[in-house]
């Protein structure tokens, strides 16, 4: 059987060239990615600042030789790679699903070029099966869970294993929406943000340039 | 020379009634209507349950024997109490000096209504001679602040009494914006709301119902 993560993480790292800065996404995709890149690195003798976005991926990355950086330490991000829980024929995506968005968003912002890297499963015509991410502040957030149920948004407080609630790497909570189908991405973004207390969501809305989607065996370039 | 400051902390703590659930401000200001409602529940035997927005809050409330909740463990605010760094003939202000804004953002959206107190330098017919405070997570801090500055809004990285960056109870970076001058409030906080990175900032518009204000010896109450 293909593995399609696998596929993809390591076409992508064929998009980095010598001297380049690079977003370094998280996830299990992502994980390919970063060790397709350390063996281009590693083999070819390429010179690469890498920018983690999570600690997760900081650790794997480290063990991995790769030099890193915090995105305040580089003037900007020449191409990110990263994976994407859900995307749509426009490109935009749901992202969030390993708890990473926010800083995955920061670091996006300041690419100039984004690529997500995605099995089949990934790609949908709308966005809204995969339960939406919502980063928001501790402090407040039982009145954003009853503001969400009221609007009919089925929202969960993501728990750890211990059923303790979930922690970002900013220690913020994380929300999921239950929408099922998102028939406005672009409005709930704006709902979203305008909500105080929320620090980010898992709406990605143009900012992916490509993705690299594994279908039938082969590796898909899909560009906007 | 009269104290504008305890003058208005003491009428504000005559709209708590027996049995309201209080958000208590932070600041210098809101220092004594803290003091004043500490004092009416102990001499009147008031039922109150407050709020408090900072640590700071919650550390002088606590030692003048104020019930303490959070603002998940009750169902929400009566009343909410704080002052003010500025504030228009709209009452719309800006609200941050103390490094507070986020939670007392949060606690303001969840009270049915909001009083701020003040000396009479803070009435304004513009805002934007006090520095707007914009709370942003800490990774990316330094892009926004380059960001700021091409928009010519003189930001500056708040830093603390050993010169290291401060950092709010939520732990986040604030940047503080030398305006001079907010001609359009609202499209200012659309812009910040709209930038990754930036968690919440210190233009509270629409939210005060009130303004109990110091002025040649009185206090002057404004209502909306």
């Amino acid at each position: 059987m293909v593995n399609e993560k696998k596929m993809v993480g390591e076409r992508a790292a064929e998009f980095v060239s010598d001297g380049m800065v690079v977003g370094l996404g998280t996830g299990s995709t992502a994980y390919y990615f970063v060790m397709a890149l350390a063996k281009r690195i590693s083999e070819e003798g390429l010179k690469i600042s890498g920018v983690p976005t999570s600690l997760e991926t900081a650790r794997l990355a480290e063990k991995n030789g790769i030099k890193m950086y915090s995105v305040d330490e580089v003037d900007g991000v020449d191409l990110t790679i990263d994976g994407a829980d859900e995307f749509d024929p426009q490109l935009n995506g749901i992202k969030g699903g390993g708890g990473a968005l926010l800083i995955e968003k920061i670091i996006a912002s300041n690419s100039k070029e984004v690529i997500w890297i995605a099995d089949h499963s990934k790609e949908v015509s709308q966005l809204g099966s995969f339960p939406l991410p919502v980063e928001v502040i501790r402090e407040g957030s039982k009145h954003l869970l009853a503001y969400f149920t009221d609007k009919g948004y089925q929202p969960t407080l993501r728990v750890n294993d211990e059923g303790e609630p979930y922690l970002t790497d900013n220690e913020h909570y994380i929300i999921d929406l239950h929408l099922e189908g998102i028939t406005d991405a672009q409005a709930l973004s704006e709902e979203l943000i305008h909500l105080v207390g929320v620090v980010e969501h898992g709406l990605f809305l143009d900012i992916a340039d490509k993705v690299i989607l594994a279908k039938d065996g082969n590796c898909q370039i899909i560009e906007k």
